[in-house]
C-alpha cells in the first residue's frame, strides 16, 4: 500500500523546492554552529566582509550595566571572534551542561546565527539557543511524551478586554477523559508576555520530562498576560492598537482582579481540572514573582502552593499581616527561588527571614548567578516534583 | 477594589526591570523602521561601523536563482541603504497594500531589524514582516473576535512515530459546546513544517476576519507536518535525533496512509467536526499542493473540495483516470491558485485543461508573480468564502 502511494505521489508535478529566498540569496550554510562537543563548544559565522564579529550570550561573563530605564540590569560581556583566511569568524569556549542563548554582533549589529535554526524570543529580542547535555539539563530536551500548548483568547470584563494566554495540556489530557488536573499558574516578567514561558522557560520539556519519569504530578499549566496594558505579545497588532516600536516599559498592576475573576473561572469551565485550594499552585519571574506573592496572599483562600522566583518583599507591618492571614489559611508550600547575585536578592531574602520570624515552613532556594532565565528554568525544574503531593 | 490592589502590589519589591541583556545591552532603539505612510515604507538601521547595509524582502523585484539543490527558484533583489552622519542606514519604497517579509543584510550577514519586533519563520530564515494596510490586505491584521492555535502531538501508527500538528479552533468554538464543525485540511511545502501556515501563512488572521464578517463558515483548520521524515519542526531536538544543522531537502512521500489512517482519525475523534465528505477540505502550497491534489484523487470518498496552490499535474491516462473517478465520486469545488510567474504555473495549467477536457467544474485563480506566499496568503482568503456552503 505504501509503495502505491509513493508511485502516485511523484506522479503530481510542480513539486518545487523554494518559495522565495530572502535571507540567504541560493548560498549554503558553509558552517557548523554552534558545534558541541562535550562541554566545549564552538561559534562560527561566514562573514568575510565583516570588520568584527563577537558572540554574547548566557555562557559569557555576567556583569552589572545601568539599562535604558535608568535602572540596573544584568548584561552578558560580548566575546570578539577571530577570523580565519577563509573569512570564517570563530570562538570556542567551555560551559558547564545547561541551556544557552546567545547571538553575534557583526559590526555592532545584533544578528542571528544563520547556521542554528533553534532561535527563542526574549522580549523584543531574538535569541538563538543550544543545549549543552549533562545531569542539570537533562530536563530540558523533548521528552518521549509530550503535552500540548494551546494559545487561547478569553473575555476578561475585568479588564474590560479580551486577552490572550497560553495553556498547557499534560500528555494524555485528550485521551484521559475521565481524570481531572490540578492547575499551575505561571507569571511572566516585566516587559515581556504570554509566551515567554513557553518559549524561553522550556515549560512545555521540563514538565513533560518530569511527568514521563513519574517524577511530577501530571498537571496543567496556565501562562497568562499579565500586564493590564497589553492584552496580548505587543507586536500581533490588535484592533485598536497602531503598532509603533517602543522600549516597552509597562508593570502588572490591576491583574489580580481579573486573575480570579477572568482567567480562574475560564480555567475552571474549559479545562478538566480540580477546582480547589489543594490543586492550585501560583509562581512567576520578576515582576511574575511579585505578582505570585500577591496573588497568593490577596487570595489565600484559593492557592497552596507559592513559589516566586528572583523577586520578594520587605518587612512591613502590611506584609506581616498578610502572610499571617495565608498561614491561617493552611498551605503547603512557599518556595522561593533567588540567584545570589540577583538585583531581587534582598527582597528575597527579606522575605525568607520573615517568614523564619512568623514560623511559616518555606524553602529560600539560593544558587549563583543573577536575574536571568537559566536560573528560571533550574527553579521550575526543581519545585516541580514538589507540587500537588497529598 | 482595583484600586486597593493596586496598593497592595506595590508593596512587593524585587520587581525588577531587565533580565539578562544579551543582545542590544542596555542600548536604546532610536529608529523607526519600518515607518508606514500610505504606501510609502522606510526602512532604518542604525550601524555606524558597517561598511554596507541592504534590505532585501517581498517589496522587492523578484528574479530566478539557481539555488543550492541545482534547481530554479526565486529570489529578491537586495537594495542598497544609504547612510547618513549619525551612521542611521536609510532606504524608501513605494508599496501596495499587502503583508511583506523582509531582512537587512549587515556586511553580507542576513540580520533581523532590531526596531521591529514583528517577525515570521519561512523555513529556517528568521524575517521581519510588516503589513501595508489596504482592501488587499485587510484581513491580514487581527478581527476582533479571535480563533485559537492548539499545538497537538498524536500519534502515528502508519508511519511509526508520534508526530505534531497546528489545529485553528474559530472564534466561539469551545464555548458553542452544542455545534459540530467543517475541517479544512492545510498543508506546507517543501522543506518547511507545520508551524509554516499559523505564522507566515496568516491563517488565524485571514479566517478570523472573514469569519467575523459572515463571509466564510466558521471552519477548523488543521496544518500537519506532512514530510514523513521529520514528527515535527526539525530543531525540536526530538529523542533520536541528534540536533546538526542541515540544509533540508526533503519531501514527503508516503504521508497519504497517515492522512487517512492516523490523522483525520484524531481530529474526528478530538474535536467536534461533521465527519463528512461534504465537511472536508484539502489545499495546500508547493509540496503541500502536490499532496493536495494526490490526497483528493487517492480518496475521492473523503473530500469535496481541493484547492491546490502553486501546484499541479501532468496530462498522464494515469491522471486522466483519477481525476475521473474524483469527478465520479461527486465534488462541490476544485479551485486552483498559481502565479504566472510561478516555476510550477506549467504544471497548473496543465491541471486546467485536463480538468476542462474532462469537463469538470474548476477555477483556475492565476495572479501575477511567483512561487511566494504573498499568492498563498491571497489564495486563502479568496477560496475560503467558497468552503463549505451548502
Amino acid at each position: 500500500m505504501k509503495r502505491i502511494l509513493l508511485i502516485i505521489l511523484t506522479m503530481a508535478t510542480g513539486l518545487c523546492l523554494n518559495a522565495q529566498e530572502i535571507a540567504n540569496i541560493g548560498k549554503k550554510i558553509n558552517v557548523i554552529s554552534p558545534e558541541i562537543n562535550g562541554n566545549q563548544v564552538t561559534f562560527r559565522l561566514e562573514a568575510p566582509d565583516a570588520q568584527s564579529v563577537q558572540v554574547n550570550g548566557t555562557m559569557n561573563e555576567e556583569y552589572t550595566i545601568i539599562n535604558i530605564y535608568g535602572g540596573e540590569a544584568r548584561a552578558c560581556r560580548p566575546a570578539d571572534m577571530v577570523k580565519n583566511d577563509k573569512g570564517i569568524w570563530e570562538y570556542t569556549c567551555t560551559v558547564s551542561p545547561d541551556w544557552y542563548n546567545y547571538c553575534f554582533i557583526v559590526d555592532g549589529v545584533p544578528t542571528l546565527d544563520p547556521a542554528n535554526p533553534l532561535m527563542q524570543r526574549d522580549g523584543h529580542d531574538r535569541l538563538n539557543a543550544f543545549l549543552v547535555k549533562g545531569e542539570y539539563s537533562e530536563n530540558y530536551s523533548e521528552a518521549n511524551e509530550r503535552g500540548n500548548l494551546h494559545f487561547v483568547w478569553y473575555d476578561s470584563p475585568s479588564l474590560n478586554s479580551n486577552r490572550r494566554m497560553v495553556i498547557y495540556t499534560p500528555y494524555g489530557y485528550e485521551e484521559n477523559t475521565d481524570q481531572r488536573y490540578p492547575v499551575l499558574y505561571l507569571f511572566h516578567g516585566g516587559m515581556r508576555d504570554e509566551e515567554q514561558w513557553s518559549d524561553l522557560g522550556l515549560v512545555r520539556q521540563i514538565l513533560d520530562n518530569r511527568i514521563e519519569k513519574g517524577e511530577a504530578v501530571p498537571m496543567i499549566v496556565v501562562m497568562p498576560n499579565i500586564d493590564p496594558n497589553y492584552q496580548a505579545v505587543d507586536f500581533l497588532m490588535l484592533p485598536g492598537y497602531e503598532y509603533e516600536y517602543k522600549d516597552k516599559l509597562s508593570f502588572g498592576q490591576g491583574f489580580l482582579e481579573s486573575l480570579k475573576e477572568d482567567i480562574i473561572p475560564y480555567v475552571e469551565s474549559h479545562y478538566r481540572v480540580i477546582p480547589d485550594k489543594a490543586h492550585r499552585a501560583v509562581s512567576g519571574f520578576s515582576m511574575g514573582g511579585g505578582t505570585t506573592i500577591n496573588a497568593a496572599l490577596t487570595y489565600p483562600e484559593l492557592f497552596d502552593y507559592m513559589m516566586p522566583m528572583a523577586s520578594g518583599m520587605g518587612k512591613s507591618q502590611e506584609n506581616i499581616d498578610r502572610l499571617l492571614r495565608f498561614k491561617e489559611a493552611g498551605y503547603k508550600l512557599i518556595w522561593i527561588g533567588c540567584g545570589d547575585d540577583d538585583t531581587a536578592f534582598d527582597g528575597a531574602k527579606s522575605m525568607d527571614e520573615l517568614l523564619t520570624e512568623l514560623d511559616m515552613p518555606h524553602t529560600f532556594y539560593v544558587t549563583p548567578g543573577g536575574h536571568a532565565w537559566y536560573n528560571c528554568r533550574h527553579y521550575l525544574n526543581t519545585y516541580a516534583p514538589l507540587l500537588f503531593r497529598d
